[in-house]
């Protein structure tokens, strides 16, 4: 047999294995894992009855039946073909990470596909499912796994939900709403948001979240708009800049993208403002920089590796059809409090600083 | 064709589509994109085109003939098949997620497999070639990989080395001596060292790097070993308490794993020594907490993203059969100054705290 064709992963049971090689499953364990006292012989005889078991050819019908590859897909389609290291912006690298821990411990590879929507890729590579973070409206590689019969759990609820949907996503209201608490509860009486433009689910949820907070308590909207992509850093450093040229200033600017905090204190320091004596800056994200920054900034965590492993769990769920499963899920995201909201000057004097 | 079975993906050039599809490959391009205008009937027959040519069985003598299958797989199997979670480990994890932007940039997929010496999955898995963090001496994993003939690049150097070996590395003599050229320049004169028993290369080529560096200084080699399996917080910290037991005390403590330097900082804590007023502490490792532990904490970083990349870039030589590729490459490992080493406050009092 050519061992360079390709073949389906099954994982035989140890039983089977035993059967086969005549020997009992404690053997087989030990042989597979180089434990206990085994002789070289037994060792070959295990082995080869593994191969035999688990290396059929895909095309035979029993690899049909079976099916399993053990291999779950990720990947990550937002910016449609740009070439986007995703992996390389802290949250999805977290994300990767956290749903590569729960495949593991499930006996699953994750394989961590580029961000493409090249049909080759999503048409022809084995797997059991797919991890699909950030869908758009009309995400082609969604209707490309349709047509394979491949499971999909999302990233982030769809632009537009389906009866039979199955996401997993941060609870942007809830994170949003805990810096907003957090900031009035610190003397802010006018807190401004920067928006980042794009047309996928996650800007609309926060800005409904914030104008919702705000209608609440009757506080002031103060939002300026800024465009996503190629990147970020100069136009929210502009739109920033724009909330704080408004009178009366506000008195605390969050952001919602992973630099923004960066940008913020950009901002604040081409105004001559100190923070967080003149104003108060908070952002989601999960830079771990933002610990080390002058001042350190006060970030909502979304917590993606629970969301990573959260998007396994559903998606095992899901290959293996079990019924009764909860098929949308939101998970609670953290506050990580640091200097930049420690309070204003006018309303806590003592903090500052 | 029943779209549940295997088959290899095989990149199909955008001029093969075009010529079948009867369009340009500006056309095709922009169809499987979707960027420009194209019509939906123009479309489909694009996606149709790259489906037959992208598509074939695996079993085919095409498919076999052009092998791709676009994949990398990315393990480690330092501890056997203890079931460890590694990437959750920073090193591992900055590792796996610098070799997946490399990947994707580089057009493959990253397939991290869990930590096991499984051959199921080893022998049937289809991928081009393989990332073997921390391979043992005599890994059997290495030997299933070359029945199969897939090229592997180990990361860290093999403990028995062959002439065909392809292995990326962190330049570990030069990471400890950062940290001990450091440690000397801010007063120390006794610096001891933590070392794991462990039969990886690791251990060893950081107590070389060390006992070198003591033997040209004419300075004291102060050594304690622990075990670092199953956990090695207990037996680290015994062992950082008997090198503080010593008399003469040493000035500085050095560890070599991630959570050396958590581990170092509980037994000064313990034998009521200041960092670093009384005691220097330094560290190899990825750990952000040492950003903002009490001291934080001086750390060689290994840089394990570079590491990955690398160990991708040489993977990639490897499949195509480069020919003039240098297939052993160390990475330059960085020092990250913290306060732990600020410095002694018998030899610069005023840098204390």
């Amino acid at each position: 047999m050519d061992l360079k064709t390709t073949h389906v992963w099954r994982r035989p049971t140890l039983g089977a294995v035993a059967a086969l090689a005549g020997v009992s499953t404690a053997t087989v364990s030990n042989a597979l894992n180089g434990t206990g006292r085994v002789s070289e012989a037994t060792r070959q005889r295990v082995i080869a009855a593994a191969r035999e078991l688990g290396h059929a050819p895909a095309s035979t019908a029993r690899a049909v039946a079976s099916g399993s590859t053990g291999v779950l897909g990720l990947t990550m389609t937002t910016y449609g073909d740009l070439p986007v290291s995703y992996t390389e912006i802290p949250y999805y690298g977290q994300l990767a990470l956290g749903a590569m821990a729960a495949a593991h411990e499930r006996g699953y590879m994750l394989m961590v596909m580029p961000s493409s929507l090249s049909p080759w890729m999503w048409l022809s590579t084995p797997m059991d499912g797919v991890i699909h973070v950030g869908p758009r409206a009309d995400d082609p590689v969604r209707s490309l796994l349709r047509e394979r019969g491949i499971p999909i759990v999302s990233e982030g609820r769809p632009c537009r939900p389906c009866p039979g949907d199955a996401w997993v996503d941060a609870d942007h209201d809830a994170g949003l709403r805990l810096a907003l608490d957090h900031l009035a509860q610190a003397g802010a009486r006018r807190i401004a948001l920067t928006l980042p433009v794009h047309d996928d689910t996650y800007p609309h949820l926060v800005e409904q979240a914030y104008v919702s907070w705000c209608a609440e308590r009757d506080v002031p909207i103060l939002v300026e708009r800024y465009a996503s992509l190629p990147d970020y850093f100069t136009t929210e450093q502009t739109a920033a800049g724009l909330l704080l040229d408004r009178g009366p200033r506000p008195d605390a600017v969050v952001g919602v993208y992973s630099d923004s905090g960066h940008n913020i204190l950009a901002a604040a320091r081409h105004h001559g403002l100190r923070v967080p004596r003149d104003l108060l800056v908070a952002c989601i994200s999960e830079d771990p920089d933002y610990a080390t920054t002058t001042p350190p900034v006060t970030a909502v965590s979304l917590r993606p590796d629970r969301v990573g492993e959260e998007a396994v769990d559903l998606l095992i769920a899901l290959i293996n059809e079990r019924t009764g499963v909860d098929r949308r899920r939101l998970v609670q995201p953290e506050l990580v409090l640091r200097r930049s909201t420690h309070g204003l000057s006018s309303s806590s004097p003592g903090s500052a600083g």
